[in-house]
């Protein structure tokens, strides 16, 4: 079967954002990305600074990895990047995953479709607001948020947008509004991804969610959403592979 | 109608826990409860302390009061304790806020049935932890899922259990297996209920958070779970309407 470039396999831990926060899971970080987000908070995968680390692996290699990591002591699998949806191959993995009866869930900015994304059990599409610099293409996502609603993957699929400032806000509400059949998830942006300082950054992050739920909750265009931070990093501010 | 008798109406706020935890919401509390936990964090809905603030208040008395403190900025109402489960008349509530096309989220520990049970879209069913010095009857909580899950509504029940310590995380444990068909969220204590020093319970929340995050991610017997603190208290402490 083809292979899977892929910079990090990790866990069991809490996935620590959006549809399914808090569930138990392992991690499986592909490389490459067809965007460059200003503020991303992985961006060893695409700009060059880890390409030493990428393997290129089939889907039993990345099982068998998965497996000594994590031995017997996880049902579920998260598939991230980068952009893991940049990879057709990936079809492979995921029923490879099935096969051994665990769920997978799957993140994308919605930027590529493949036919995989209907057998996602838990799939995020996170369109990235104008505070990354980068465009959305929302003729694009159209055209995949109508195939998964075609293909009656409602119920396992949402929309995750990173909110910085009132420019993502008004960028979360229209989306928000474009795809009413999704549920949605805004979450706080974290705004030094370098930063070792964890007790400065959790305040700071706390103090910024507050200020979203308040804009949330003062917003009667924006009712039915959720606000949500980034667990994992409130609890271990930027380290890797937790 | 029947009259309920409610002790908060407040919101919309975060849903601070559980399976819908983000969720903007209204929150509607009812006094009453037949049970008596060590650690309830609402022990004014029992304890006598808050007796002359309940009112006795028809389903469209509630939904005023609602639309008072909520305006146009909600579309989710939130039920909780107490145990809002007392009442059989609850139902012309739940059905209320439907026609007003409110979604409903119900929290009860499962120690009666009712019959509106099926019409709630986000029921959480929380048995009681050993360290709540309460005994869980499974007998009353088998019959209550087994309706739930004839009916059709597995996708709109979970199990939600607050752990302390090791015995309350084995109930955990049994609770997960004995309804496999039940999402399952584990959710930090919160040891001091009382104290007004925010920074402190924060910090030791979320050492308590990550120590069950551990406690979880080591089990090989708990894997399909979903661990989260109480958001809520992260943000605003022991603070009452919010």
């Amino acid at each position: 079967m083809s292979k899977l470039p892929v910079l990090e396999v990790f866990g069991p831990t809490i996935q620590g954002e959006g549809m399914v926060t808090g569930q138990k899971t392992m991690f499986v970080r592909t490389a490459g990305c067809d965007y460059a987000c200003s503020w991303c908070d992985s961006a060893f995968t695409w700009d060059g600074s880890a390409k030493d680390g990428i393997k290129q692996m089939t889907p039993e290699q990345i099982w068998q990895s998965l497996k000594e990591a994590g031995g017997s002591r996880f049902s579920h699998v998260t598939i991230s990047g980068g952009n893991p949806a940049l990879y057709p191959q990936m079809g492979d993995f995921v029923r490879l995953l099935h096969e051994e009866r665990i769920d997978v869930a799957l993140e994308t900015q919605g930027s590529r479709w493949q036919d995989w994304f209907v057998e996602v059990d838990d799939l995020t599409l996170s369109p990235k607001p104008p505070s990354s610099n980068m465009t959305a293409d929302f003729e694009k996502l159209d055209l995949i948020v109508a195939r998964l609603i075609d293909a009656g993957r409602q119920a396992h699929v949402s929309q995750k947008i990173v909110v910085f400032d009132e420019a993502d806000y008004d960028f979360a509400k229209q989306a928000a509004k474009r795809y009413p059949q999704l549920d949605t998830y805004l979450q706080t942006g974290n705004p030094d991804v370098e930063t070792a300082d964890d007790e400065k950054l959790r305040t700071d992050l706390l103090s910024r969610y507050e200020a979203l739920i308040d804009r949330v909750m003062a917003d009667e265009e924006m009712n039915d959403v959720r606000v949500l931070p980034q667990l994992h990093t409130l609890l271990w501010g930027n380290m890797r592979g937790v």
